[in-house]
């Protein structure tokens, strides 16, 4: 079920929305990946059908999605993953508002990592999310739900949100595109922080051409989102769509001593034949240092960005701690530990880690960093025995894109024999969301490997 | 001295570079101000003068010019106000080898309040620096001697550093023009840090023609400092400094409710004065509600960048906190106590407030906001009696520019009967230096205040 595929058939009159929502119900009824928390009434959303304007009017007419369930749509709880914590919102985020204007479906609210802290879809009470491969592998998370939901075909897309990877992860396990926006391009009004100052509303479909749409239509400059960016857009300044000169990109790759597959051998072939494909579409790739990159991502679970997520729910931590998830509460006690000194101090930091990599892009002159989205994949056990350690390997290439302030998609390239799938994370300057997904687009076209 | 007047006068003939010196030092020999810290050889700046390529190609041609003594110069002691942890710097700070580069003889570092942590120009070790109107007054600070130097004509410009104030409440003080440019346009490489975050490296001048031309040269983006901005110019995107359109400026004054004068009806009278110039020249000014100002001034001091002030010297404040000044060691200590959690939580308060500043720009369709820079001034003794208290009054128009990103100009506008000078401050938007500058330069010439 994909977005471009449904208008095309909605056009045709092959298919009608209703007849994708009968469908949908059907799937959901039977499925038990633990993909969802939340799901609306079918006959209020076949009444959103019946409300529908003309499709001329709505660039994404009857299409269905789903949200993970820390972005408020009003009619369903927001639970961020913790039901101790749920709330009641009175409005829909403003990038759930947009969606639903252009036409879009809602059709329920997404399992997830609690409080979107982790990477790994088990660190909630509503069931350890199942990989859409193998029922026996993680689903990636913490937007673990909404990468299942599209995955099995419930939804054409769905909104994820991203701090450390959380948009990309569960793409790349379950054979999914992940975009994460360049910060501040989607408004985080509405939507329970993780790191406020970090925290990305991502985009999950099966192409390219189908995130960017959705991307085009929930973006935008909101007065309410204090760290949305009215100077910023989804393409580099002075740049157009048309204008994109994507034959002409240079490609660079992270210096061998520096890739890190935890002693996955498969995953690294699987890396290997990925980065071939990509020469045979942009040619020759660019070896370049990739210390900036994994120093960055350091700070970000072994620095005061801890203290960011505490607070975000310092008071419900102070109050209620004993309903939250075991690992996440003692991440979050972690948070405590951290002064105002020290976090100046990381700040400075990372001022320096970020001249250092605008000079791996400038100084290689490489337009696009590709990378494995992650080194490895676990199955659900291997992840209980060792949730913190091997969560953070996980986020080896993920951790440090926001702190960079980099815009990047997950594409799919290949499966584990065991089923899960791998893929590459394609990293842009900020505001180069265009160009990443275009760059993502011609690699998917090339490898065949987009799901449908 | 002016630097313009000085150019002229070596293009004519009517003086030579050396002859400047010479008169430089004799006056340097019998002042009482406590302007300086150290002051280089005559004859080193003499040397200096024989080194200089012809006028043609330097366009501050000797012209002198003296540094807070927290800016580096190789040759003399940093000290930031504190001899025990003075340093002997290797290389010039980037602003200064600009200056020097392009002509400017540096004779000395200036006296200052320690650490650049204070509005007063007393917190000194080395003497309280006298107001150059009537020395029972304080100079202003935290660029004290900066100031003075100038207005005794001991110097053509000077450079100061302001965080909080420390480079506009000087320049009212002593009769000056004092340019605060938007972060990140002039490099603090070489600049020992307040709140580096915050920072600015600002200019002294007795016209803001003379400003304007001593930022042209000292700004520009500079890889050793991480919050250089390289997108930043002195003009507004798209604007040049031909195509600004001053005549159709609009100036926004502060609400009367939200002014505060501490009592001091002089002081108000001054400003009422000041404020009917501006309206000479720019007809009707908006009133506009300033609240958002004054509480973003709030943060400064009541909230975790006095952290940020801490770990600027942390290693020195705990081997050697005797050293410090009681006031400032005070100050310093408040640092301790915040977290990293209280810091996130005042950076998305600030996030808001900026949000809610560009909207009293835009809402009211203002250009400019002009304010008091000082809603009064004090004795040396009145600050002796209330050292913290009275600094606090002394930053109510001044302490959030920094944190709201704003360009600021500190003009000369009248006197106290006392002696002392009042003055207004003009704040534009981020990289509108040019424009507050141009506005500045208008509004002196009507009230024909600017010192010579």
């Amino acid at each position: 079920m994909q977005v471009h595929d449904l208008l095309t058939q909605y056009q045709t009159g092959e298919k009608t929305p209703e007849e994708t929502v009968e469908q949908i119900y059907d799937r959901i009824k039977t499925d038990e990946t633990n993909a969802w928390i939340s799901v609306r009434e079918k006959d209020a959303v076949l009444a959103d059908v019946d409300a529908l304007e003309t499709p001329a009017e709505n660039p994404l007419h009857g299409i269905p999605f789903a949200v993970k369930d820390n972005i408020d749509f009003a009619g369903l709880p927001t639970t961020a993953g913790c039901p101790a914590y749920a709330y009641e919102p009175y409005e829909d985020a403003t990038v759930v508002s947009k969606l639903i204007e252009a036409g879009a479906l809602l059709i329920g609210k997404t399992n997830m990592d609690q409080f979107a802290t982790g990477l790994v879809g088990t660190r909630t009470p509503h069931g350890a999310c199942r990989n859409v491969h193998n029922e026996s592998y993680i689903s990636g998370g913490s937007s673990s739900g909404s990468a299942v939901a599209v995955a099995r075909g419930h939804v054409a897309f769905s909104l994820g949100t991203d701090t450390a990877g959380s948009g990309r992860v569960p793409a790349a396990f379950n054979g999914l595109v992940g975009l994460k926006p360049s910060r501040g391009l989607l408004s985080t009004d509405g939507v329970v922080p993780a790191c406020k100052s970090l925290d990305c509303v991502s985009v999950f479909t099966h192409t390219c051409k189908d995130a960017l749409l959705v991307e085009e239509i929930a973006a935008g400059y909101d007065s309410a989102d204090p760290y949305s960016r009215p100077e910023l857009s989804l393409n580099t300044e002075g740049e157009t769509s048309e204008s994109l000169d994507v034959e002409s990109v240079t490609v660079g790759v992270p210096n061998v001593a520096s890739l890190e597959f935890f002693g996955d051998q498969e995953a690294e072939n699987l890396y290997q034949d990925a980065i071939a494909d990509v020469k045979a579409v942009f040619g020759e790739v660019v070896t370049v240092d990739f210390e900036v990159f994994t120093e960055t991502a350091d700070l970000l679970y072994g620095g005061p960005w801890v203290a960011e997520r505490l607070a975000a729910v310092e008071q419900f931590v102070n109050e209620q701690a004993e309903e939250i998830h075991p690992v996440v509460r003692e991440i979050l006690a972690g948070g405590k530990e951290y002064s105002a000194v020290e976090t100046f101090n990381s700040f400075y930091k990372l001022e320096k880690l970020k001249k250092r990599c605008q000079e791996v892009f400038v100084a290689n002159d490489i337009d696009i960093l590709a990378t494995p989205t992650t080194g490895t994949v676990y199955t659900i056990s291997e992840i209980r025995e060792k949730p913190i350690e091997r969560n953070s390997n996980l986020g080896y290439y993920t951790d440090y894109v926001n702190l960079l302030d980099l815009s990047a998609i997950a594409i799919p390239t290949g499966n584990f024999a065991d089923g899960p799938g791998f893929g590459l994370t394609l990293l842009g300057d900020t505001g180069e969301d265009h160009l990443v997904t275009t760059v993502g687009e011609k690699i998917c076209a090339a490898t065949g490997e987009t799901s449908s």
